[in-house]
């Protein structure tokens, strides 16, 4: 027997997604099938609006509605203090925290020549670009602790700091709630290397 | 900063989902946006023809194009022979192994009183009028071994016997592949007690 063919279609386009295997396509797909048609068309109209009513800021790449986003426009924020992540959803993660009040910059990824990721396909030179016409004092760098993002962070640090820009990189430790008896050695010796005055 | 809505409704969408938490939720909105528009516009093809295309069949309750499922309407098929299985995904993997000549029917889950689901919310009705229309010589009760599968097997069967028709149940045993010592003991058990000769 063949799969009625909407259905082997849907499992197909949901499998395509990450982190979503055939089995799951085809869970999801069967899930949908039984669903309320309300709450598909929901689904639908989520994902339409996904594509057609957001765009990327044209000042630092995060997700936004307007030309420039929430935060690029709002004039409490520190603007010379710009924080650089991989992907829009750090910004998301950062933002969570309530801890951080300056302004973002979305790489878009990092350097990873085995990818053919190089600096030319990441917003590097659109970060450089806004030295001109912003007043920067700051740069975060906010990129995942892996070796790529390592290696991102220090040929960033490079280019930037002949600007004669303050530049830092979030701290490196033993996270909150982790136990030091289970955390690796990298880890711990970064942490110890990082530690601070206790005032 | 607020995600921008309509991030935050795909997000709330997308993690309706079984097996979607809000994490992965994100993660699959983030990948969709950032998506050419055509493979998102296939997906939202697909989950629309998904729910406009197809419907269950008016007989078994499997997934179909049809008012009747390929297989109902499938002449070369062993009509006297039921295989009563819990979703439309048993049909499927039941099918993929091309061991199964036979007809289905689509119960729609398994007798569970502590979540409220008891026979009339399940297809036995329906199974039961398919004697009064079908030459009907053998049911294979197919669910799920587990105590409200075993429990609904019980239940089917004692419904089913009076009308003189045999009943069978697919055999538990070890799977292929698997391992006796890492076996469970009930799995054993049962694959000792449905021992066959070798011929």
């Amino acid at each position: 027997m063949q799969i009625a063919e909407p259905l082997q279609i849907a499992i197909d386009e949901l499998s395509k997604l990450p982190s979503i295997g055939r089995k799951t396509a085809q869970r999801l797909a069967i899930h949908l099938l039984k669903s309320e048609i309300d709450s598909v068309e929901k689904l639908i109209t989520a994902l339409h609006n996904l594509k057609t009513k957001l765009r990327f800021c044209s000042r630092c790449f995060n997700i936004s509605v307007a030309e420039l986003c929430d935060i690029c426009q709002n004039q409490k924020r520190d603007h010379s203090t710009i924080c650089v992540v991989e992907e829009a959803s750090d910004v998301i993660a950062i933002e969570k925290t309530n801890e951080y009040q300056g302004c973002y910059h979305i790489l878009g990824g990092v350097l990873s020549p085995l990818s053919g990721i190089g600096p030319e396909t990441l917003h590097i030179r659109e970060l450089l670009k806004r030295f001109e016409s912003e007043e920067i004092k700051e740069i975060i760098l906010a990129l995942n602790p892996d070796t790529e993002g390592e290696a991102t962070s220090l040929y960033l640090a490079k280019l930037i700091k002949p600007l004669n820009v303050k530049v830092t990189r979030i701290a490196r430790g033993i996270p909150i709630g982790g136990d030091l008896e289970f955390a690796d050695e990298a880890t711990i010796g970064r942490a110890v290397i990082g530690r601070i005055n206790i005032e």
